[in-house]
């Protein structure tokens, strides 16, 4: 089958498209899934970057057929959106319901396990979602990312009558608006490009400039930039005793003002990957529409050039299409 | 009067007595209270390092009687503790219900505003709590860092069947300590001198050394060294999702993985001043005696002694005899 893997060395010279690779074999506890359609995303981008030493396939969104399950015969020919954390089910994390922050993880396409961009992929019964048939292929493949936004009103109280500023208005950052909406809130987001602007005002969202930020102003701010200078602008424009959701990983390590933060008694929360069953029903009930964020939709063949216009400045979301008939 | 006054320089050679000041006469709002007792609190010595450019009173931890307030006459003779921090009742911060974090506060001993190590000072009479008959002076001047740990369980849910770690068991770490003591959690402090394990065994809290701390166990931790050693060990010791209070405030920045913060899903809380009407009620009901922690008491006169003995390593609070008679 093919796939596109990251083979070796930190650069981007160890992205190959490969051809000749078997199709894998579920274990006994998992089942074989057809890919359908695959996301690229900029944690993708940043393994090509050596953001972790991972090797293997590429790739942690997708949508597919299950081809089979020998533990859940039923499940043959559904279509699936799959959680990415493979969790051990012994370790401390697993037994005190945390499964996501098992200490002995992998994750598809990100950590010791291979990913979706491939033909067929394999995942635990457990770790798989049936889609709603209401819910086309191009709107689940944004099942999971959608699922991290969602795990910000797990984590934090998102009310109407707060004002929210997101910071970033990239792929993340999108999604991340489109949720935090629908709580009624006063919600703007700092966006830097034209083509982010245009994507926030079909969904009826305000953006706004670096500069229009007001600081002291926002309850709650989400940054979502992974970058120093988005930090800086969430924590200005944070009042005293609101809260600031990192939504972003950060590549190395950044310098802060701890002080600021007792004295302004601020609280600063992680946040990472959310409840995959709750973003499929917001597609299905058509609370949140991803599709206009999709800008390409490629052959898995071109794979290599989709990671490459997903890297391009003006690009959103960008499609892998890896075969859409079951096997 | 007497008070021991910042006056120039950043270093300790500006800390001086004087007892060539004037009684201050208190505004409208205002009462004059002839100060008891008063503590003296890391915060302090690091004043008198430059920590901030304070110029005026140290000492933001007392006890005093009204002399007299014209707005509230039936004060006069009463016992009271004060707020510290003194709001203008206008700006943002104030109307939205956070006087502490109030725009244009002042700081009594802090910032721009004359403290308590005096026989004299003047506050609101919206900052003073009339002390209870059975609150002796030497708990009640506890009244203001015992409201500072109580702000902890103020913004956190602490459980009783939470790991809770306190990092440190200096002045206030011992007085956080016997705060979340009284949840049931299962506390345990990391000490690193004998004479913090003994007041803590006082209080019937469990001691640990910092090599006894297993990663990732705590459910909830509390810092309180200021220290990025401190900071670093309280980091290992939290579980995914676990929360770390920040009640120490750090000179200078501290580099932190943000990263990690995001991956393990952590929240961080910055925590200052709290309800002294609820620390009043704690020791009333004797839920918390801090007496064991006195070491020292000096009249006002030797203050700078006083001053160099809480600094000592082995000195836990040092209390300065402002006058107990009422003028």
């Amino acid at each position: 089958m093919q796939a596109i893997r990251l083979e070796q060395g930190l650069l981007e010279q160890g992205l190959r498209l490969r051809t000749d690779l078997p199709v894998p074999i579920p274990a006994r506890d998992e089942a074989l899934v057809r890919v359908r359609l695959a996301g690229v995303c900029a944690t993708d981008l940043e393994l090509t970057r050596g953001y972790l030493p991972f090797r293997g396939t590429l790739g942690h969104e997708f949508v597919g057929t299950v081809v089979r399950a020998a533990q859940a015969p039923s499940l043959a020919g559904r279509r699936v959106v799959g959680d990415i954390n493979l969790c051990c089910g012994a370790c401390a994390q697993c037994l005190a319901g945390r499964p996501s922050h098992c200490e002995r993880r992998q994750v598809i396409g990100i950590r010791e396990r291979d990913g979706a961009f491939a033909e067929y992929l394999c995942l635990p019964v457990r770790n798989l979602h049936p889609v709603p048939d209401a819910v086309p292929d191009d709107a689940a493949v944004f099942a999971e990312p959608l699922a991290a936004a969602l795990e910000i009103p797990q984590q934090v109280s998102v009310r109407a009558d707060q004002r929210v500023l997101v910071v970033g208005a990239g792929r993340l950052g999108q999604l991340i608006a489109r949720v935090l909406r629908l709580s009624g809130c006063a919600l703007s987001v700092v966006a830097r490009h034209d083509h982010q602007r245009e994507r926030l005002a079909l969904a009826g969202i305000t953006a706004v400039s670096e500069t229009q930020v007001e600081p002291h102003s926002a309850d709650l701010v989400v940054e979502a930039t992974g970058a120093p200078g988005g930090f800086a602008l969430a924590r200005r424009a944070l009042r005293p005793r609101g809260t600031l959701v990192l939504k972003s990983t950060y590549h190395g390590r950044l310098e802060l003002d701890l002080s600021s933060l007792v004295v302004d008694e601020i609280t600063l929360v992680g946040s990472r990957c959310g409840p995959l069953p709750a973003a499929l029903r917001l597609l299905q009930q058509g609370l949140v529409d991803p599709r206009p964020l999709i800008d390409a939709r490629l052959p898995l063949a071109r794979g290599l050039e989709a990671l490459q216009r997903a890297a391009e400045a003006q690009v959103m979301k960008v499609l892998l299409d890896c075969g859409t008939d079951p096997a």
